[in-house]
């Protein structure tokens, strides 16, 4: 009997380097798991040729994606935009009608989204909107993990999200997802998170979230606002393995810069299983036959979507 | 003869752990630099005491830096936000008179200097108004520096200052003082420099200063905006040493996740040779026999006190 947990695959923006990921990595991946990508076949054939690869052993595909097109390696267009987008909710479908038991999604571009006339800013989103729950981002490995109180919003936008009750909701939902960490660093906004108010002072709003969950936790599992730019160093980061960052680039900054190769994707506090690379769509070194690609990312995704433990 | 340099060290604030970093390195820098220490005597006495070291051999001091008062391990106090103040000030007379040949500040307190009513947001804010030029704070080491766009502002005052009147004369003096670098990654403002401006349009104005600068300089030597997260990528951090962030963390953050303990942090576009520890005054380990002190940052301080060379 096949005990392999069944992993629905959606193969992310074609113009990109995740089908080649797809391919290199089948065999090995299904020693952990029972794949099946979100791909036509005729897409598929179109990619290993252009691939010069061969289509690897049992890899098994489904058919009525969305309309085919022309694989242009590193081009952003909307045709493959929408075919990203259609593999996605075919994956979703896949977990939702109990076909795969978890998703792992291969990376999207987000303006190919964009053109092809997709209202999201990325998986995330339209998962928030698709289970009509507060998705939360988690990235890492299990050296360090950050989740992102907002994320894929312009800089100037964070300040006006960072209210009490918002914050003391996302802290409330990744404890119940996440109840047995021990502690979380709690980053703050500004310099030296604010220097007591002299570089802003946001900082009262973040202690005020945390003192409220605290409280009803019992014990101190967030930490009053760090101090961003010493957060992420050695001695912090014994202390810490997991933080919450208030902004994208504050948390995925010392992450990738630590951690590139190895970083996965979480969606927390959503019904199904999603597990994703933590690289982009990589367009500099899609199709390229002189570039060797790293599947730590993808490798360490499809083992998270096997064990489903942080 | 004596050809070492002449160096005036302000001591920082005299609460955390600066006098015990001049005290402990004082015989290993006299190698290297001839130094004068910007406190008077009876300070240095109650500190060594509190230390319980002796004062080191040949540790030359001034007089009348300012009142006296009773160190208080870890206290953010005005009077010592005083001292540092007063003790920063008169090792800048000490270079602009020709007694040393240049400054290294120890870490100041910088809400003690609100306290005691000073304005400066710091040491390179002081020196901007000292000199009246646009002081530029760089940090790090030779493996890799960051120079500060905006620094020592709150979060949300960041992109209301991101003009490119002010990006440009910000590079262009960024070139004047130091002509040779090969080249120089500055960094977008939004997640992914904005997506194409799904995530924020600040990158356009970005651009367009560097394209001015780049013109004029006749070669491409400042990068147009690179996508923040990934920015310091092992990969990354292979193409470019020297980084311009837009503000304080984004710049701050990889830094001191990478090499915290080594960076150090230079003034650059004003007349006199000013550096200083990358540290703050590290409150929490300061007058304690327990904990010993990392002196990788002062010992660079002085070193490029001596060389002058980045």
């Amino acid at each position: 009997m096949d005990n392999r947990k069944r992993v629905a695959i959606s193969v992310g923006d074609l113009n990109g380097i995740g089908l080649e990921l797809a391919f290199r990595n089948h065999l090995k991946i299904s020693n952990f798991v029972d794949p099946i990508y979100m791909i036509d076949r005729e897409m598929t054939s179109q990619g290993a040729k252009l691939l010069d690869l061969k289509i690897p052993k049992d890899f098994k595909t489904v058919e009525n994606i969305g309309d085919f097109f022309k694989i242009s390696p590193a081009e952003t267009s909307s045709k493959s935009g929408k075919y990203s987008y259609n593999s996605f909710m075919k994956g979703i479908e896949f977990v939702k009608d109990g076909s795969a038991d978890s998703i792992i999604t291969l990376p999207i571009n987000k303006e190919a989204w964009n053109l092809a006339g997709i209202d999201y800013k990325g998986h995330t989103d339209a998962l928030r909107d698709i289970f009509k729950r507060d998705a939360i981002m988690l990235m890492g490995t299990p050296k360090m993990y950050v989740a992102l109180f907002t994320e894929h919003i312009p800089y100037s936008k964070v300040p006006e999200n960072l209210t009490k009750e918002k914050l003391y909701n996302f802290l409330k939902n990744l404890y119940q997802v996440i109840p047995n960490i021990e502690k979380i660093g709690v980053l703050g906004l500004n310099p030296h998170s604010g220097d007591n108010g002299v570089l802003g002072d946001e900082e009262r709003i973040i202690e005020k979230a945390v003192d409220k969950i605290n409280m009803e936790i019992g014990r101190e599992l967030f930490s009053q606002p760090l101090v961003p730019d010493i957060a992420f160093t050695p001695y912090m980061r014994e202390i810490y393995k997991f933080y919450v960052a208030i902004y994208h680039d504050q948390g995925l900054i010392p992450l990738k810069t630590l951690y590139f190769n190895e970083a996965i994707n979480i969606s927390l506090n959503i019904p199904i299983v999603r597990v994703s690379v933590g690289h982009g769509t990589a367009f500099d070194r899609a199709y390229k036959k002189d570039v060797k690609l790293n599947s730590e990312s993808y490798i360490n995704a499809v083992k998270l979507a096997r064990d489903w433990k942080i």
